[in-house]
Formats: structure tokens, C-alpha cells, sequence
């Protein structure tokens, strides 16, 4: 069994955890799937409620949040389809290419670190990010953001609702309210989750095979738990793996598989050079094109290609279809929700010609 | 009382209409204001139904029908604030500015021709255009568009239930859904619909003072109809003015009134420089900056502005906020709707790094 690393990032740099991983064993050692729960942990500081979900809401589709008013978090993270915007790299202000494809949100609360380097501990850390980065939605500083909303009545109002008092329209509370709403999308249901509750007709025989296949194959040694995206663990906690683990094949240099350092891009450390957070199967038919970089088109080409990196097997066409059944089985309901309607100051607008 | 234009657009080149205005003097003549009805008008070989809705709306959020995936029809007119951007003109694919301001989207099923410069006769041909446009989503061809959209098996089959049979999916049927969703983006029960319906408490007293001094000043000579955009003309025959009319004022200068010659850059013809078809006052409170080319901040301005253009008046302080008082109004409700969920090919991105 190879070696594997996991990370805590709860203090600030990661370090080399000591999570045991008896429960992730393969090779013979049966794994035990799980069906998505229908709620995902809620941290203490940031409980649930009805106003608060909308108003995250409304922050999550609202594009005046980026500086010239064209990219809102559903621009690249959009719930109407996938929970991405099924693009290799995601498209920022002023026609700017990210360096990452974007990752699905949809059951992202089930994750315990965010970003595909896992720099964000939290939902509410990752919401932070992307509204200041000038290649995504530009604004120069929280307090441009602040100053924007409070010109929005019904946003002064409805942070006052939601978070009392009148001091209630800050960064933090713009966070938690927006990671308040992702901790609602949630996609329950799938075939696989319906299997797995006991309607053994819910997945055909092949995604059945399948099913069976990743286990035996190795792959669920990493994509485990509920989300198929590594064992529950501390917040903050990413379960991190080496990609690629087996340098010596054709998809390397073919999908520039190491132009991107992952993790050591954030800590500049040799060890986490090429560690990534194990992202999740949930829905992955649907988030093509694939990997950090979006560069493999298809989803049998994604699995040919981790079973080559990651296990240094060489898959049949059949191997690989059968895999591709049972991921196709794991596509769950996208919730229905409601259209927010955005509350608007009257009579100006509160983005120039940026 | 001075000469109005009126174009028919039905049959190619406009030609100046021979619509009488009786219904439409002002100066000591009451004007029938009207509340705005439950129902737009609906063309013959486009008759609603619950399936098309449902279709032009997955198409209105798709981003998918822009070259790269990034901009939908609601990028630019969005339905979450106020069918439009509250941008002074709109970004495009590439980060691609536009040439003028976004119109709202809600209620212009009403409008008898669409374009700030009435070039579509109706909805559906309007649809058909910015999707194309290389400066807002960039296709480069229709058949590029149904190629497409003929990879995601979940439209070929609405398309296919919505218009029947095989041959469905085609560009014009695109526009004939994306139109049908259109016509259900009315804005009801505005302050100023109460009160014309009866409830006489509905607006505020300035407000019923900025309703009568409209017509006083004459606004209302090209601002009438339940839209406040001109009378009821036949589809494509758009209801034209003049902006700005009288050129001897600071305003045409400071905000660049001219630089657009509006009609006149469809047609090449002399007398349609500086023609364009009269925008709707309803929801205007919101729909900020004003004009065509998104020049003017604030509402109070703006009809600081129109008064000067095309009134030749100065209004006092007070006259300005008891018409902006009206305005604001005329402001209804967005219809509640679901959020639409798009339908996805499996395993595959139709959309590339363009």
C-alpha cells in the first residue's frame, strides 16, 4: 500500500497529520459506502436559518459583488446546472482566465477544506476569497464590498434581520450568510443513494459492476465517505493526495497534469508538491471537463487516467465503462429552489463603468 | 405642439407612419393613464404554453448559447433585480463592452418594436441577436448554436415536447421559447396600478403630485400607454422620438447625447439620425443609469435632462422629486419564479477554452 499523507490546515500551515486510515483500507478489505446525509455539519458559530439562507442566496447570485457587476459566485459556481460552469479554467472580470477549473458547490459542506488546495478551512474562508481576487471578481477590499451593499437598503435590512443590530453588514456575516445558503445544496437521491438505502433496482447492472469495480480497482482508497471525496474528518482537516502519484505515462505531459504545484503553491513546501484535496464523485457526469486544470474532456478519459496515475493500472474499455455506469449513478436531485430577487437602491446604480 | 415621428418598421426600411396622436395630446388634455394588463399580448404562431415557458427559460440562464459559457440573456437582463445589469452598457464575452445600455427585459413584451433603436419587430427577433452578436455572446453561427445545443440530449427532448417531432431544435424555435418565457416577465401591481385600479392610498401624495405634473409638463406626450412607452402600435411599427430634440442645452455635451445616432445607424437614412424608440418608464426606478448609452447616474437627472432635450423646460428642485417620486411608483413586482435547471450531457462539456 502506498504511503498517504493527510494535512491539517487547522492552524495555518499544514502539517503531516496522524490520521489513521484503517477505515479506507483496499485490496480485499470491503468498504463501506454511504448515501449522502440529508444535512451536511453546520458549525456552531454559523447555525442555520430560513433568512439567513435567503439572504446568502440573494449574496450568491448577486454580480454587484464583483467590481464591474458581471460575476456573481453562481457565474462560475452555478447551481442551475451543475454547481459549475462546466468550463476547463473559470472566467473573472474583464475576460480573465482563472489558472483552476472551477469546483462544483453542490455538497462542498460536506467537505472539511475548500479550494482544490484545500486553503480554506471553511465554506465561510472560501466565500472570502474569490469576491477579492482581481482575476475573479475584482473587488479591491472588503470595505469596497461594505460600502457597495450599504448603498443596497434591502441588504442593510436584511443583514440587520438576520444578524441583529446595526453593525450587522460586515465581511464575516456576508460569509457566513452566502456559506449558510451552500450548506443547503445539497444533491440527495441519486441512483447510488437509493441503492444504497435498499432499493436494490435504482442502479442497472452495470453501474452495479462498477460499483464493485472501484473498490476492487483501489480507487475508493481515496474517494470515500458520503461524498466520495475522502473520510470525514476535522474541519479543516483536508484529506490531501498526491496527483499524479505515477509520473511515468503518456497523460502527464499530455494533460499537463504538474504545471500546477496544488498545495505547494500555497506553502511553498517541498512535501506538498502536487497534493491536492481529493475532490468529490458526487455529480461528477455532469462538472466535465475534468481535473484542477479542466483538462481531460470526458469522464472515461478521467478514469483511465487516474487508474494510469494514481493506481498504475491500465483499465479495459469495459473496466472503464462499467466505472463510468457507477459514476453516472451518483448524479443526485439539484434542489428546487426559489429566484431571489436582489434588493436594489432606487433611482442610481451602485456599479460604474468599471 | 411639436412634429412626432412615428416608423413603421413591418416591412423592412421604416417609413413615417400615419398614426394619429389624438389619443396622446398633452397641454390641458387628460391622458389616460393605464394600469399595465395581466397579460402582454401574444402572437398567433407563438401561442403560450407551460412547456415552452419552461424551455425559453432553461435557454433565457443558459450560458452555454455564449461562445465560451459564460454569458446567458440574463447576464445582461436580469430577472433576479430588474431585467437589466445597472451597468452603463454591458460586458460581453472576452470582457467585450457593448455600444449601449442594456433595456430591461420585464414588460417589453408590450413594446411594439424591440432595440433601443427598434430594429427587431418582435421578441422572437430580438432573441435571435445578441447570441450571435461577436461582442456579447459571440456564436459564431446558428447552426454553431444548434450543434450544441443537439449534444445535450435533455433539450433535444424538450424541444422535441414543446414543438413536435424531430426536426425541433432549430434557431428559430430557440427564439420562439426564449420569447414565450419573455412574455411572462410582467411587473404587476405597481404603486401606480393600485391606484389606477382604485386604491387611492396605493401612492404617496408627491407622488400623485409627480403623476399630474407628467402630462402637465408633457412627458407624457411620448411616455403614454400601460407601459409608458408610446401608444399601442401594430407588432414592428415601434413608436419613435427624437433625443435629444433641442441640441442647445449642457446636457448633450456632458453625457455624449449624440455620439449615437440611434435608427439612423440601422437605415443610413438622414431623417432617422437620432431617432430611437421610447424606452418604458415602468420600473425605471431601478433600471439605472439612464439612456442609451448608460450616461446619466441618477433618475433625478435624467429627467433634469429629458425636460431640457425634449421640453425645452427647466424644472424647479421640487418639480424634479415630485415626478421622480412618480417614477418610483411605477415600480411592480418581479414575478416569483423557480430557479430553472439546465439540462446536461453526461460525461462531457459542451463548451471548450474558447
Amino acid at each position: 500500500m502506498k504511503k498517504k499523507r493527510m494535512f491539517s490546515r487547522m492552524s495555518g500551515a499544514p502539517v503531516i497529520g496522524a490520521v489513521a486510515l484503517a477505515a479506507v483500507g483496499w485490496g480485499g478489505q470491503a468498504l463501506a459506502m454511504e448515501a449522502l446525509p440529508d444535512q451536511p455539519p453546520v458549525p456552531a458559530d454559523n447555525p442555520m436559518s430560513t433568512a439567513k439562507v435567503e439572504l446568502g442566496k440573494m449574496l450568491y447570485f448577486d454580480p454587484r459583488l464583483s467590481i464591474d457587476g458581471t460575476v456573481s459566485c453562481n457565474s462560475c459556481h452555478n447551481v442551475m446546472t451543475n454547481g459549475t460552469d462546466n468550463r476547463p479554467v473559470s472566467v473573472g472580470v474583464k475576460g480573465q482566465k482563472g489558472g483552476r477549473s472551477a469546483p462544483t458547490v453542490f455538497n462542498a459542506a460536506f467537505l472539511s477544506a475548500q479550494f482544490w488546495d484545500g486553503r480554506a478551512a471553511t465554506l465561510e474562508d472560501q466565500a472570502k476569497g474569490p469576491i477579492l481576487n482581481p482575476i475573479e471578481m475584482g473587488m479591491p477590499s472588503e470595505a469596497a464590498v461594505l460600502e457597495r451593499l450599504n448603498k443596497i437598503p434591502g441588504y442593510v435590512a436584511k443583514f440587520s434581520e438576520v444578524f441583529g443590530g446595526d453593525k450587522a453588514l460586515t465581511y464575516d456575516n456576508l460569509a457566513k450568510a452566502i456559506a449558510a445558503y451552500e450548506r443547503t445544496l445539497i444533491t440527495p437521491n441519486s441512483p447510488f443513494d437509493r441503492y444504497q438505502r435498499g432499493d436494490k433496482k435504482a442502479m442497472p447492472e452495470q453501474a452495479v459492476r462498477g460499483m464493485k469495480l472501484v473498490e476492487k480497482v483501489g480507487c475508493t482508497a481515496c474517494h470515500t465517505g458520503p461524498n466520495f471525496a475522502g473520510p470525514a474528518l476535522p474541519t479543516g482537516q483536508g484529506f490531501f493526495q498526491k496527483f499524479p502519484a505515477n509520473v511515468d505515462n503518456e497523460y502527464v505531459e499530455k494533460y499537463d497534469l504538474m504545471g500546477d504545484t496544488g498545495l505547494h503553491s500555497v506553502t511553498g513546501k517541498e512535501e506538498d508538491k502536487h497534493m491536492w484535496r481529493v475532490p468529490t464523485w458526487r455529480n461528477v457526469a455532469l462538472t466535465a471537463p475534468y481535473f484542477h486544470n479542466g483538462s481531460v474532456k470526458t469522464l472515461d478519459e478521467a478514469v483511465r487516467v487516474m487508474a494510469k496515475t494514481q493506481l498504475n493500472k491500465t483499465l479495459s474499455n469495459k473496466e472503464v465503462e462499467d466505472i463510468v455506469a457507477f459514476l453516472n449513478a451518483l448524479t443526485g436531485e439539484i434542489p428546487p429552489q426559489t429566484l431571489p430577487v436582489l434588493p436594489q437602491p432606487v433611482n442610481m446604480s451602485v456599479v460604474g463603468d468599471q
